[in-house]
């Protein structure tokens, strides 16, 4: 079978402006369509939490494709990552040989929110889960508030460099404590912000790669675990099962090891989250996230999260999980500017749905 | 690269009912699950038009199911093959060995409107393109009201013979055209209506295949063809062209030709439909359809729409291309009971989204 790469991605900058969907997507379309000979792409996915049906094909003929295949996949937060997968599974079975994959999302999308799971009672927003994970971690490992937020002040800082981020300023923990505080555990800076955004990524064979660019990203593995729908149901409050389950599935599936990772970009919908990522990633021991990203925060390192993440870019459901593959790319491929991470050659993406249920890791090398 | 196969397959009957859509996905799938293994599943996809996020992990839930991949796919009327041919190859590049794919759609299903093509101004119902291509059709190969109808007196008699149809009975084309006229070209009874129902497939890998069942049915090839999301923008209003090129596809992947088909389900969301798809799949020439469907209805064949295709079974969107698969499943394992269709060997699916703007066609065989 083929080996499968990323030829070309872009997205455009995530706001708070409300346009129709199609238009972003179309959007971050034409950051690659401009430098591609389209006649490449048979095959158009879409990835979104929007309510809008049959985007795939209207993305088609607005960018003036007919594909052979093209569908919107759904997953809630983790929309992207599936879509990546379906991509990824569609041009190794040989039905395609290259597939332009689109996430979007609007700030009002009704992706934020499970109504199935009736365990929340009337606490439907993720804040509640948010809340759970964080105070559930604390005390486990007795960690402070400061702590926590040092996710937060490290990612805010990094997306100041990130042009394409709803906002991005540095600022320090104290910054992030003063913010309004939403719950006992959580206070607003600690929380990432839904907004409108869309991000795009070519995924090809071996040869399409080729005719596109010298110098593709290959999608070494992809891999998700799901656990339930039901927050809590089948893992504990202080850790992401899913997470480590499905980097288990990635690393192996890559013949990788932690250590090999040069960049990674996790799933930071709340502070607590990027904590319990690089957890799950094996990149440190259960109990030393947040040590962890002290150091990086104080070291002004870019490993973990180099465009801020999604506390400091911005929370486009659909268009997360592509827009955390566009950065890996860019970073593998040294053009991240102002964020570049050196000498990068493996990355690795992690992304997640309602409260971490389910998750998605895969693994990228240069 | 593995075979692809059916292990498995079953459904609901079709109501007028609505129920929450995730009690209706387990209710088919359970029509699987109570006579297997499911350690074997590590895949559900959902296929659905429902505003409901998450349901692929809402279903996995509540199967006690811990997949590896799940997601939902959505393209309007086409879900079902748009998810079929998604496990297919999450399948057959060996991300998956088997996964269930579940569809399910509710009577107030958003995905019969498309609003975002403007080309139909107020008109946005289907009718208003099942009336454009039965006039046109009509006007390019002179036939009657009558041959039209003809279609659906044949599918609704079949579908007399289907315990899961919404409603069927014997019936003669001139009780077709004395049921309610909706436009100057289309009777009541030649619109296929939206409905409760839902339907489920087992996919699988050779090895699996041989675990569940001794009799699986192969999936020799699936195509799909996009050609545009606008009504009418890339073909002409007397045929399916989009249906057309799938075919083609999925014959050469398959290597059959149109005499070796015994038994197929077409889109026939209106009654001219199935006369334009038994043409786009070269079982008869252009212009030939209504002959055809009318030796078909004297000769009381169930060779084309044995379970009364969509006029007759009812068109719950996301299931119906699932449940145009259980049939060929069913048929081709001498199952089908009083639909039965002697020595079927090879069978063939085809599905369309949006007025035939995209189609999708599947080969099966024994």
């Amino acid at each position: 079978m083929t080996d499968v790469g990323i030829a070309a991605a872009g997205q455009i900058k995530f706001t708070m402006e409300s346009r129709p969907i199609h238009d972003i997507l179309f959007d971050a379309a034409r950051t690659i369509l401009t430098d591609l000979d389209s006649t490449v792409i048979d095959g158009i996915l879409v990835s979104t939490n929007d309510t809008h049906r049959y985007l795939g094909v209207i993305l088609s003929e607005m960018c003036g494709i007919q594909p052979r295949i093209s569908h919107t996949v759904e997953s809630m937060c983790g929309s992207g990552g599936n879509a990546i997968m379906s991509a990824y599974s569609h041009i190794k079975s040989g039905l395609a040989r290259s597939i332009l994959v689109v996430g979007a999302e609007l700030p009002n999308s009704p992706g934020g929110i499970l109504k199935w799971d009736m365990s929340r009672g009337q606490f439907q927003s993720p804040i509640y889960w948010g809340s759970i994970l964080t105070k559930s971690y604390k005390r486990r490992y007795d960690i402070s508030d400061e702590s926590v937020s040092t996710v937060a002040a490290k990612n805010h800082s990094l997306a100041a460099d990130n042009p394409d981020a709803l906002y991005g300023y540095r600022c320090t923990p104290g910054d992030i404590m003063q913010s309004k505080e939403i719950t006992a555990d959580l206070h607003l800076l600690d929380c990432s912000r839904a907004c409108a955004g869309a991000s795009a990524i070519l995924i090809s064979d071996a040869d399409t790669c080729r005719t596109v660019t010298d110098d593709a990203v290959w999608i070494r593995s992809i891999s998700q675990c799901v656990l339930s729908a039901t927050f809590g149901r089948y893992s504990t409050y202080d850790r992401i099962e899913s997470a480590g389950r499905a980097a288990r599935d990635a690393y192996k599936m890559a013949d990788i090891t932690s250590d090999m990772i040069d960049v990674v970009e996790v799933h930071d919908a709340f502070s607590i989250c990027e904590i319990m990522a690089t957890e799950s990633l094996q990149m440190v021991e259960y109990g030393q996230g947040a040590a962890y990203a002290h150091d990086l925060y104080v070291t002004e390192s870019r490993k973990v999260n180099p465009r801020g993440g999604i506390l400091g870019s911005g929370h486009p459901l659909g268009a997360t999980g592509i827009s955390q593959m566009v950065e890996i790319f860019r970073q593998l491929r040294g053009e991240a500017k102002d964020r570049q991470v050196p000498d990068a050659y493996t990355g690795v993406t992690q992304g997640m749905s309602a409260a971490g249920t389910s998750s998605l890791v895969a693994v990228m090398q240069r």
